[in-house]
């Protein structure tokens, strides 16, 4: 149990689906897999369905349109493991830094996520709404904020909703060394001990499955103001307020 | 109206506080100044309680402590305004952008809630939990999702909740030029009638009013595995997961 | 000829990479390349010979080794572009924004770039010291600076030299809209007449040039405080400053 | 000596600039002070003339002017401060890092050096070109890329060169804990002894001198296709290249 007391409600409802944006395919050690694992063992204890997509592991084509076969590439995965992210309430965007800066699968992932981003769902709202993101970056050193801001504004973008403290990750200190989960001198694993990612991954997991939810609960994110068709009859009007 | 339908609640038990960071003091004009009437007209149409903070109005120390009266400086209205902030559901800060970043303002203001960011609420949480943040930025060109990545990281860090699409901006086409609502030649304002903008600034003002309803029903965030003193019972618990 | 005087030296024994990190094949439009060809055009007049890679054209792997064949992947050609790219004095990252970010094409090379980022030239500096480096970013609206931020820090980062205005590009005003070149309802193109985008670019394919031969006259960047094997002698030596 | 050689040349003739963009006043410590000591310490030991200014300890107008008492301000050091930094071959932009970015200091220091980016040189290149800059980043954890991403692209945008690896910095792993230089409970001090910070350090200080010293011999940075008043001529010339 998190807390001294009982969660507010029952989770096992919610899926989540972590895509892990290595560079590393399987089965080489991915550490971000570790700290992966850590968020979903909290998600499993609660019931929710989670799943990871490793995304080098897949052939993904580079591109913004949904289907990159139709665009000239002679095969593209990412339709179908677009319908596992899109059938989640939950999705966590993890990866590792290189020169302080988030994986080139990463962005390719994020680049084909946007190519449906005009998509609408039953409300007439973008298709992401009413889902929740989250992130997790780990590195030897120096980058988790500057990649979390990339990948949460871009998830919000895209109409997910980011809860409080939404991102956690392990980084060393400044310079080459060991990345999270390897082994010491003294034979204990660096970072799996970090007080601070524990605990930011702990919140981030709750705060994932309480907003997801709230949504799930109130049947999606609220429609009215935000639907592509309709919002122009409002900020249009002629009684805009006197300039500035 | 919004929407070809009513809105799914009443927002009038709302407030929200817009921070204008820009550098320069009234009574000279503000273009983000503008964009935030926008915004505003759309929460003050529903009977949200508005107001707005031009920052640099004030005399704001800088610095990380909740007042800096106690660390050497003579005078900060911050302790005045942070509890105007405090007492308000939604926070919008809002700025310019100078050299595709925000303004020292900006900065000064993140610094000072950052502040007191380890202060905790009724229910044991970070202090800001049961809030929604979101974003304006205005420049003549360049730098909207550069400003609104660092600020809206900023506040789902403090504990905000980041709603779809919680950013709203113009900016002109690259290179200098007229900024936002400024006199066009043939007398019209620039800015002022871009869709894109109109829409976004709706999207973000509803979305923020919708999050903001959900969590002031819900009694504030829901409290589990998300509070300082509780947390580590979870994650830091002997069966964690093997490691990848 | 840029000037009323004559330039300070001539330029025909440079040579000049151009890497084109759109996300669309050839021969798909690129509008990045539009750019780069404006820039290359300036070093083309003066006799440095330029050349352009297109990198989603190349089969290259993800990772950060210099040959992935090596580990694991079937097939590699960043191998035989590396020694294009270290046969020149002056590189170029060009590439679109994607969300306002780079793209994961641009990602991937700076990754394999930096995989060689340990190796030694013959004075025992980083490989990539001697040469210089400049960024080129269009899109549809919104992230230039962002960009060519972490373009120009990697390339710094990695032994290049930036000279003054290393970047150009092209945006247009918020929200969606043409790219660089597209063809206006009146017949012509925009973005090709924007005096800041073709000032940039001239300022940055000159600024690199000067900067090209002043290395280049020099026999590479000066050797001293800046070699892998020598420089601890210096601040790890005993007298450092007494401690603020 | 930074090497078993002499170096290339004497740097008794420059001079450099640091400024200090901590939030903390004289005579509060600054850890960040701790690390702009050793670098300075570099170039004190060539002769370099060095000096520090703290921002925070003087009287800076925000503002995008040069003069901000004639935009209504009271008062403002800046002009007196912007001399001595005009002074200078070598500027070198310093600070904390809070929430992941730079200081507001920082930001209010660049701000008001782009305040002056219009004015011109001798030689009709904008005022700051001839000029090298580098940038130092300390927090207790993550930021420093981040940070120095904006700072060194902030100062090339201004003129300034940006030699290979001109930043360095100091953070400890994820999560709070000491700064750069405090006690541990040892009695060493942390951070003083990385390897990696003071390499970097090192790197950056020798740099700057190697970059400022060809600039300074070669009587500033070369003229041609740089200056405001007759670039034109050359880009918009008619003979551009085919559009792809």
């Amino acid at each position: 149990m998190a807390d001294d007391e009982t969660p507010p409600a029952t989770y096992d409802d919610l899926r989540a689906v972590y895509v892990n944006a290595t560079l590393t395919r399987s089965p080489g050690t991915s550490h971000t897999q570790r700290l992966i694992d850590r968020s979903r063992h909290i998600m499993d204890a609660q019931g929710v369905q989670t799943e990871v997509i490793r995304a080098v592991d897949h052939d993904i084509a580079p591109g913004v349109w949904p289907d990159m076969t139709e665009h000239g590439w002679p095969s593209d995965e990412w339709p179908a493991l677009y319908e596992r992210i899109l059938a989640a309430d939950i999705l966590v965007l993890a990866g590792p830094i290189w020169l302080g800066d988030n994986s080139s699968e990463m962005k390719k992932v994020i680049e084909r996520l946007y190519a449906s981003s005009g998509d609408l769902n039953d409300q007439g709202q973008w298709i992401y709404y009413g889902r929740v993101g989250g992130c997790l970056i780990t590195g030897n050193e120096d980058g988790i904020k500057h990649c979390a801001m990339d990948v949460l504004y871009s998830l919000q973008h895209l109409g997910y909703v980011i809860p409080p403290q939404a991102d956690a990750g392990w980084i060393g200190e400044a310079g080459p060394g060991p990345s999270y989960g390897d082994e010491r001198d003294d034979g204990t694993r660096i970072g799996l001990d970090n007080d601070f990612t524990n605990r930011n991954t702990t919140f981030m997991a709750w705060n994932l499955m309480h907003t997801a939810k709230m949504l799930r609960d109130a049947g999606g994110f609220p429609s009215g103001g935000n639907r592509a068709d309709s919002w122009r009859e409002f900020t249009n009007a002629v009684d805009q307020p006197p300039l500035a």
